[in-house]
């Protein structure tokens, strides 16, 4: 059931959270409404609140996801996914390295690694990765970071491994096809859902617009 | 060994970590430099570092306690303190709750409990917290937050509960001495030593206050 993402042959509509995103809408408001829309994995991503805080927040995420059939996937933090048996995490490349996270979590917690390279996304396979979030694929010209891998580099990525690759970076409902035809399993968004006006529509149009995408990559 | 602090009856002599209050001086030196000065327990706390940062500092300060027969203990961060098999964690008010931390660490690890009341640091006991850390006995005029307990505060706590209590705030070796006075099982210092240009010497005076008091309140 949590894991349905994995079980089924389904493209991934990945939301992942950012409470500055939301404006004066509440959090869990926009979340709920993306999961009617169509989201099927949450990732429950923050940095600044304290510990009991992002416990009381994953519980409730937790519930929700679970309602709507949803993977829920928490950030970075090993200790609030335990706390609420999370069934999977996300962990960036100066998170807990994953050989660690494996021994703490056990087989039955799924991981994702983020990978901005070929090298990167193929060692977190080998070591025991569940999928990986391809990042970033664009990059906005307000980042001034390293420019994304683009549609090449995540092409590059979903060639190299055969577990799931979600692309995150810039992405949204007119340019998720392309991430899906480069072998993308889906898209992960944090903005084009969190913070627009009608979240439950933003999800249903990507979501739309992945699984046609999927569909013509299977030759539907 | 790495609980001689609770198996043996000596007062605490209590470093909590703060890298910014180093100014330019090495961190792990200023620990070290306390470590053989007389400090027998030493608090990592980090609330800005990475998470891969946090696991590979804290691993090398468990082995720096490890060497010094030191309790190493953990701020907050039960991700880490499993990464790094810590033997012990510090939770305040605001981090995760003693239960569920309990759940996750097993009973092998010691738990610290921050308390700012008689009835935090009763709660803190029947939920089968290890230690207490009364806090803050003193604030500074520029902490612009809730005054501190003072020793008689201290001393509420103290008279309230049966596991050991460790003084926190404002506390140096010319105060140290009061609060174990007020039945504290030692002090827990930031900048006291975090901060001096000679971190051995600092560590040395407040462990000999601390000693001379704890040995006066045996009626020694
Ligand atoms: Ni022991």
């Amino acid at each position: 059931m949590f894991h349905s993402v994995f079980h089924k042959d389904v493209p991934w509509v990945y939301l992942v959270t950012d409470r500055r995103a939301c404006g004066g809408r509440s959090f869990f408001h926009q979340v709920e409404a993306a999961l009617r829309g169509g989201v099927n994995l949450v990732q429950y991503r923050e940095k600044a609140a304290g510990t009991r805080q992002m416990v009381e927040e994953a519980r409730a995420l937790r519930d929700l996801c679970r309602r709507y059939g949803a993977l829920f996937v928490i950030n970075d933090r090993l200790d609030v996914a335990l706390a609420v048996n999370a069934p999977a995490v996300h962990l960036g490349q100066e998170d807990m390295p994953l050989a660690e996270a494996r021994r703490i979590l056990g087989p039955d917690v799924c991981i994702g690694i983020s990978a901005s390279s070929v090298e990167e996304a193929v060692a977190a396979e080998q070591a025991g990765a569940d999928y990986i979030g391809a990042s970033a694929v664009f990059t906005t010209p307000t980042k001034a970071e390293a420019p994304g891998i683009g549609l090449k580099g995540m092409a590059a990525i979903c060639r190299a491994v055969s577990i799931p690759v979600v692309g995150i970076g810039g992405l949204h409902a007119g340019n998720a096809a392309s991430v899906v035809a480069a072998g993308g399993r889906g898209v992960a968004v944090v903005s084009a859902i969190m913070g627009a006006d009608d979240p439950e529509q933003a999800a249903r149009e990507l979501a739309g617009e992945v699984a046609r995408a999927y569909a013509a990559s299977k030759g539907c």
